[in-house]
């Protein structure tokens, strides 16, 4: 179908209509005027910045990804306030998807944020819902262009459970909580205030890690390149999503609707942290995932179960016999066909797993486990295979609630993890098929009193739905070039990862024909989607450096 | 240890006291002077027929079984007003244990309602709650002293869930809520009103059938022989229980402390329902039961099932196959030695399981079971072997409460009943060794996390403790005896049960030398411990018909 029309906005006008209505914005009457006025002098030390880089960008030599990392670095120093500043005024818009005024209050300032860059600027609507904010910056040389994905919505909160109870107030300590960090003043309002902040401190606020700062890491590393005359290598596009936390249920829908804005090369999205190891992380691709819920049957009502134990099918027990039967010892599905469509690891992704850091034995202690599931494999091998997770079970009560009954039934919720290849109905299919052979007549409602009476076995299976895995071939040349120059901006200690674990519906680019990278930048302890989040600020920097390096030398 | 000193109340003293104090009795506020006016034209009347009975109790010679049921049938039709409101007196002073208040009232009554039959009556008092009312009345020729135990406190209520909303105001209805029954007014006050009530009909009230009415039946019983003449056949004690459905914490140490009391020759327990046939019941047995809660360990904090699922040992599937373990698909149990110690059933008690009614082909129908477990079993077998029931199940969350996580830890509650032979601290010895050798690391604590590290299977495993089986032998000369009277009073209509499957502490009767039998007398689907509890009227007749023909007729 044509896509809607777009309200486009040029930079030129937009700057102009920016100096006229910033103060009677509508929308200033709380964070409003105060980012209004502190936006103006961000972007007025930013629109100093811009004139020689749009004159002269293009006229210099292409420095290597160490040379752009020591540019962003000596501009980064010369300007933490400003970036933090930036950075903090963003944080403190709240920004739960479900909250409509302030969801689109942030869409409204990260408008401002790009075209305060000169980035051209379309908002694809979502009824009710944050936009989609989508940037696009042309650089007259570059041949390929980058989609540069993120989301500015965070997960829901409760403040209560925050240390500093207010998650929407940015509070800086000297390290992490748990290390005994120490509530500490954002320094000075001066525009300069070079290397103001300590690698080690942290800024602590919804959405501090996941998924704000690589949004302010990315411009800030554009304005380092202009300030020190870095042509980009490569056009820019931006895809800021406002429903990420919920789901991302309208992504896919509004993307293909604006299909026109998106032809590119590659996607990278920024989501996630670095490897526990604390190493930089560059990753190809997650897992799929469905979810279903198995309900067993015993008799219509709970029974006695002094009067009708022994006699009266219990199932709880015929829940477990199923449970059991999928998954042998070591954690191998046993369902027919489980493995089958598995599509198998390249050489470039067993060469990465290989070189993978082994921090299986830390994560062990740390979690007081004695001894993994997957008969030896490491951690890493394991989340390239399918998995199959118990994710809940219920029946009846427990300790001081547990009543003397024959259950009525018993649930279990299940997780299913799918690689490469792997069809979600396929698999829901397979494990519906398995039930069936375990003797269950499987049904997708409850039963009547006629199936009940027919059947000595029922399994009411839902299945929730999901969606398949995506993977990039890290053979690609263009894949080859990111993590070149990844690994060329971080002294090669870069860990490249085949896939993820998780899942994220990053299909959906896949479905646009657009390859796709995950290089996250935030710490791995972020405390993200819980309370206390937190970002440090090290690797905000050293984040802004990797994204400086690929802006400025990413080439294939 | 000796007895504490009891207030002993005798009769004559006691019916003074009774007339001068009844108005101004200080619980009378409410129930009292309803009670105390009511009582005493219920007394009134008991009184005028006390004064022949005694005189001429010997004299008449022994009727049949038939001949006292019909003798006491021929007193109830002309005394059911009587009757009715006697029980639907005791029925409105709220009786929950716990409510030491209205329990200490339902004591008070009671003791009215046994002096008022020349019964002498001691109070064995257990602090804060309702007392042991316990009763006496020695016939001068009986050889033979029979105790009869039920109890007067009930289940607690949540008005909310009653039809008539008001579980302490009792309704009479024209048959079960089920079937339609319509409220319909108790018949006139009048003294007489001979057979004013239809068997169908039903009184509802907490405590309807569970367990205030057989002690009315009783009570009815007695003053039925007396008003024809006809002498007890045996010494009659009541042990009246008021914290019976709390668990009867201190029935065993004050009967222990009041044993000189307790002399008799065997122990008949009203508490319960006849047989789902809807015939009368006699049974000898019931199982024990002990309780137990398991909790499987996983990680240390629930993971991220797509990080870290196929490699963090998951506790439902743990969970999940240790159980499924513990039962074949018959469901007979695989744990070493557990049916060792199961004391064989006598010729007797074969012979009665082959004459109990097959009904379970209607049960499967109306339970919505199409196969039951037990190889073919009937349930009458079944319940006289010990069982294993899973009674809950819990994990994370299911439904749409699900999240993607490995559980940290997987629960599951256990009920086992025990048969004849078998000790409580045994089975659970045997089922804690059973799981020790699934590979499991068994405590009684949370694990440390030393514990955690060292071991790959751990389950916390939590003894909550129960009791002992009771089982009275079938073809002892009481057995005998007890069968043959019911027997004729019923026209041989009665099911002899060896044993039911439920529990109930019946162990402490047997530590006290008493062998005892149940001969349960109200309606099986009298909505015992739930709401709209009720008692059908003929069901009630017929008990006292059954309690009179015990009463002028047991002899061994």
């Amino acid at each position: 179908m044509p896509p809607r029309p777009l309200a486009l906005r040029l930079i030129p006008e937009r700057l102009a209509r920016r100096s006229k209505t910033s103060k009677r914005s509508p929308a200033g009457r709380n964070h409003g005027n105060r980012e209004g006025n502190s936006l103006k002098k961000i972007v007025g030390a930013v629109a100093v910045l811009l004139s020689p880089c749009l004159a002269c960008g293009q006229k210099a030599g292409s420095p290597t990804p160490a040379q752009a990392v020591q540019a962003v670095r000596e501009y980064r120093m010369e300007n933490e306030n400003r970036i933090v500043r930036e950075l903090s005024e963003f944080l403190a818009i709240p920004n739960i998807a479900s909250d409509t005024s302030n969801i689109q209050k942030n869409a409204a300032h990260l408008v401002e944020m790009l075209e305060a860059r000169g980035i051209e600027t379309h908002l694809l609507p979502i009824t009710g819902r944050g936009p989609v904010v989508f940037g696009k910056l042309i650089s007259p040389e570059a041949k390929r262009t980058v989609i540069f994905y993120a989301h500015y919505d965070g997960q829901p909160v409760d403040p209560a459970a925050w240390t500093d109870g207010a998650p929407f107030e940015p509070v800086l300590r000297s390290a992490a909580i748990e290390a005994g960090g120490k509530r500490i003043p954002f320094t000075g309002n001066g525009a300069g205030a070079r290397a103001a902040y300590n690698d080690d401190w942290r800024i602590y606020a919804r959405s501090a890690s996941d998924d704000k700062s690589p949004i302010v890491a990315l411009l800030a590393a554009l304005d380092a390149l202009r300030a020190k005359a870095i042509p980009l290598a490569v056009n820019l596009k931006v895809i800021l999503e406002g429903e990420e936390e919920a789901g991302s249920p309208n992504l896919q829908r509004t993307l293909e609707l604006h299909k026109n804005l998106l032809g590119a090369d590659l996607l990278i999205t920024a989501d996630g942290p670095v490897h526990q190891s604390g190493r930089p992380l560059v990753f190809f691709g997650n897992r799929g995932d469905i979810g279903l819920d198995i309900t067993v049957y015993g008799p219509v009502r709970a029974l006695h179960s002094g009067h009708y134990g022994n006699w009266a099918p219990n199932p709880a027990m015929a829940l477990s016999r199923l449970l059991a039967a999928m998954k042998d010892e070591d954690g191998r599905v046993l369902i027919a066909g489980f493995y089958d469509d598995v599509t198998p690891l390249g050489e470039a992704e067993k060469k990465a797993l290989a070189a993978m850091p082994e921090n299986d034995p830390d994560l062990e202690r740390e979690l007081g486990i004695a001894k993994p599931e997957g008969a030896g494999k490491k951690l890493v091998e394991l989340i390239m295979e399918p998995s199959l997770n118990v994710r809940g079970l219920r029946s009846a009560y427990v300790g001081s609630q547990a009543q003397n009954v024959v259950p009525d039934r018993a649930e279990a919720s299940l997780d299913v993890r799918l690689v490469r290849g792997e069809d979600p109905q396929k698999k829901f299919d397979q494990i519906a098929e398995f039930i069936r052979r375990q003797g269950f007549y499987a049904i997708d409602h409850e039963p009547t009193m006629e199936e009940r009476r027919a059947h000595a076995r029922i399994a009411k299976v839902i299945y929730e739905g999901g969606y398949r895995a995506s993977r990039t071939a890290m053979d690609l040349p263009v894949s080859q070039a990111l993590v070149k120059v990844v690994e060329d901006a971080t002294e090669g200690s870069t860990v490249i990862a085949p896939a993820l674990g998780g899942s994220v519906p990053m299909y959906i680019f896949e479905d646009l024909g657009l390859p796709w990278i995950g290089v996250p930048i935030v710490n791995y302890d972020n405390h993200q989607h819980s309370s206390d989040e937190n970002l440090r600020l090290g690797h905000f920097w050293r984040g802004m450096e990797i994204y400086g390096a690929i802006l400025a030398d990413l080439n294939w």
